[in-house]
Order: structure tokens, then C-alpha cells, then sequence
């Protein structure tokens, strides 16, 4: 049985994944609190049993007890947080997230972060189409990714904590990137994809496309149902890793293309075997 | 209770879609025949009971026998197998298909028929990732749409003889839709999804996506595992409309890379709520 050494454990923005780290940790017999501005989020919560205490402010009590923080917000709103409130620190505060960019983060705040406490950042790769804590479920990790992002600034004890976090918390995978390699990757398989399929969803506006649609247009576009406020934030941070991937996209999309206004059968063909190849790796 | 007046039926191509008609149909109580050139697909079909006769050859007597004719055969092969048994028919067979193009097909069978028999096209809107009889699963019908496509040389009767079919084989939703407006439609929900799904897999060579991926790069890619003869076959009989479709598609796509070099929050947001809002009325 893993188990990670902190055991008080607050958690700084109580939607969806915030809620889904709450149930998982609290059922793992941590203590857990919240604090999150949406007073409803924190009656829920307590209502329900997913935290032991919660606040909607910056309680300094709270955060002073806590061990191990992790932060569930926007990019722009977590370092705006950790700025006015880090004095409320306790010393060896162990601090996380679950930001979706790495590079324009986390050096920034590994910067302006008190030298007496450690920030080592993490993406869990799982989502729900849906918000809030009310809608939170902690076995949307069992089936995903979890990737630790160190820098040169962490200590190998962080980067242990951090990895056991995501195997206490039920990830099937837990893996370690750059910063840097962390953006190319989720710039290819998360933004990209999720720019593909708003680009699908918004080029046709009939209304009956439901009828006549098969499970791939259903599949393709599922993403498409997107947080534009977060979407847009986790794109601009991204810009350059996300411009690349967009770029490598259009050039295969636009060769498949001539290869069909070309009639080049064979082309098209090689094209779908390895991309029948490739796919056959991921078993499912 | 849906009926069909056609109570002896042969299908010409028993993979996984003729054999998912078979289940179908059989378990309805129809007569079921079977012609497939692999000897193979034939007897595991009498084995399992799937069909009631069946042969490796164009046999003149299960043909001559047969109501109604359902071809699921690859568009080519479906013509010349037109063309070399025809004289076979019953007067009087009413002839369908599964064939995922129309306009390049329908007018052309219509035109070499014997005057006695009628063909009216439809496409049923199932698949499965997995070939032949011995994956045949007629359940892939029950969240599936069908879609019927009528010429003028059309009569009335075999309409509602074909919009029949497509309810008692299960389909959630039985549409009709000329050949053109069909071609139109199947090259943006199917075919132009198959591309872009084979385009993302192109994309990268790195064996170890799958330690790194979301539920969205799955979704997305779920369907880049293809028959490459069968699509190519598919994509090129549809040409001008998948051309179509591509251009509109690549033009979407630019505006959002545009919009993200530009860093237009407020344009990337609009797109955003455009495709939550269209994908919304899916449901699912």
C-alpha cells in the first residue's frame, strides 16, 4: 500500500477536480479541507462528507495547518493566490496542482515562492464535460494519465511525493516530463484535439446532424461541449508548443487532402495503414 | 409490430455488416440466405445458425429463390456482381444495399437493372472497428441511424419497404434523403471525421502517447484503426463532396489557429460557445 507522508491536506479551488482529489483523499483517510469562493461548493461539501473543514475565504488557520496543499484553479487565479497568501504558509508546506500548462507556471511561482516551502507541479490527465464539486468523481482518474513536471529546483523528495500522490489517488499511469516536454505533448493530444473538434462542431449549423450521424462524429466531437473561460486560458499559455502541433495537424490533414484530389488510391491507403498501426498500440 | 412483405432474403456479402443483418433478420423469423466467396464466413454463418442456406458461389437457386436482395458488398464488386447475375432474379425482387456512397452507385445500378426487380439504396450508419461474420453483432443497430436514399425511378411501395426494413433491423432513427444531400452529409459526419482521425495519427511516431493520453486523444483516434481498401475505395467514389467538406473544415481550423497566433480570447471563446452550444443538442 503507497502512502504519502503529509496528512493534513487543503485543497485551494473546490470544482470538479478539486472535489474528485477531496473524495479520493478523504476516503484514503487523509484530512482534507477546501477552500474555495463559492460558498455553495463548501456547504456541499461538508454536507456530503467529501472535506473535514472548508472556508470560502482564505482562512488563515486553515492554511497554516495545513501539510500538503494542492491547487485546483485557473492558471492566472492560482499565482495570483499563492502571491497574496503564501506568508499563511506553514514551513515544509508540500504544494501541488493540477494546471493543464507547465512552462508559463511553474517557474514563475517556483520563483516568487517563500524558500521554505516546495512547489512540485503535476497534471492529471482527467476531466468530465461536467462542473463544480457537485459533479466530482474520483474514478475518472482510474482509466488516466498523471504526469509529475519537476524542474531543477526540486528535491527528489518532492518528486516521490508527488509521483506517490498520483498512485494513492488511482491513476493507472504515473509518469515524469519536463516542463517543456509536458506542453508538446499535451499541446498534441489534449489541445489539439479539443481545437479539432471545435473546429469540426462549428462547420456546419444544421440542426438535424443528429440523425444522420455514426458514433465517430458523436466520438469526435464529445469535446467539442468545452469551458471557453479555461479552454482560451490553457491555449494562450501555450501559444508556441500548441501553434507547432496545429501546424504538423493542418500539413498531414492538407496532404490527405491532394492525395484525394489527386485520385492517388495508393497514398491514401499508405496513409490509413499507419495510422491503423499506430492506433492498434493503444488497445482500445 | 414493423413488418416486411419480403419473407425470403438473401444477403450478398456476409462480413461484418451482412452478418449483422442476418442476426437481425433471422431472429425476426425471416428465411435468410447467404452468398459469400469465403467458404469460410458461409459455414461458420449455417454453424451458428446465423442463416438458413448459403454458398460460396452465385448459386442460381438461392438467388432465384430470394424476395428481396441485400447487398453489402465494396462498391465495386457490388456492380459487377450486378451486372454478371442479374439474370437470376425473381421477377419482382426488391433490391437493397449498405453501400456508405451514393450517388456515384445508385443511379448506375438503377440504369443496367432488368426493368422487372427494383433497387432502393439505403445506408445503415453502423460499424464496428473489427471485421467478417464471426464479429457481426446486430445491437451496433440500436444507436445507429438509417438512411434511405430514393431515385424519381423510385415507386412508393419499395420506400416504405426500405424505411420498414430499417425499423425492424433496430435503427434508433430511419431518415430519407436524396443521394446528393446524402453524399453531402456523410462526407462531413463520416468520411471527413476518418480524416482527421488518420491526419492525428500521422501526426507523431512517439510509441509512448498512450502513457500521456486523455479520454479526448482516444476518442478522437478511436476510428484510425480503417479497412484501408474499403475507405479509399469510399472516399475517392465521393470525391467532390469529401473535398468539400475538407475545405470547409480546414478553413474552421485556420480561423482558430489564427485566432490563437493572434491571441484573440475573445474570438477563441466565441468559437468555443458555438460548438458547446451545437454539440449540446446531442445529448451525449
Amino acid at each position: 500500500m503507497e502512502w504519502i507522508s503529509k496528512s493534513k491536506i487543503l485543497i485551494v479551488g473546490l470544482g470538479l477536480m478539486g472535489g474528485s482529489y477531496a473524495k479520493a483523499l478523504k476516503r484514503l483517510g487523509y484530512s482534507v479541507f477546501a477552500v474555495d469562493t463559492r460558498r455553495a461548493a463548501i456547504d456541499y461539501a461538508l454536507e456530503e462528507s467529501i472535506i473535514d473543514r472548508g472556508s470560502s475565504q482564505a482562512d488563515p488557520e486553515l492554511i497554516g495547518e495545513a501539510d500538503a496543499i494542492i491547487f485546483a484553479l485557473y492558471p492566472g487565479v492560482f499565482k495570483a493566490w499563492i502571491a497574496e497568501n503564501q506568508s499563511l504558509f506553514k514551513p515544509g508546506t508540500m504544494i501541488t496542482d493540477v494546471t493543464g500548462v507547465k512552462g508559463s507556471i511553474v517557474y514563475d511561482i517556483q520563483k516568487m515562492l517563500r524558500p521554505d516551502v516546495e512547489y512540485i507541479a503535476a497534471h492529471p490527465m482527467a476531466g468530465r464535460e461536467v462542473y463544480g464539486v457537485e459533479n466530482s468523481d474520483d474514478r475518472i482518474f482510474h482509466d488516466a494519465n498523471y504526469i509529475v513536471t519537476p524542474t531543477e529546483k526540486n528535491t527528489p523528495e518532492a518528486i516521490e511525493w508527488c509521483k506517490s500522490l498520483g498512485k494513492i489517488l488511482g491513476f493507472r499511469k504515473v509518469s515524469v516530463l519536463s516542463p517543456e516536454e509536458h506542453d508538446e505533448m499535451i499541446g498534441f493530444v489534449s489541445q489539439l484535439t479539443h481545437c479539432i473538434a471545435v473546429a469540426l462542431m462549428t462547420c456546419s449549423d444544421n440542426q438535424h446532424l443528429v440523425d444522420y450521424t455514426g458514433d465517430s462524429f458523436r466520438d469526435l466531437t464529445r469535446i467539442a461541449r468545452i469551458n471557453d473561460a479555461m479552454w482560451s486560458e490553457l491555449f494562450l499559455l501555450n501559444k508556441p508548443a500548441l501553434l507547432r502541433q496545429m501546424d504538423t495537424f493542418l500539413s498531414e490533414f492538407k496532404q490527405l487532402r491532394n492525395m484525394l484530389e489527386d485520385e492517388d488510391r495508393q497514398g491514401l491507403c499508405e496513409k490509413m495503414r499507419l495510422s491503423t498501426e499506430r492506433r492498434a498500440l493503444f488497445g482500445k
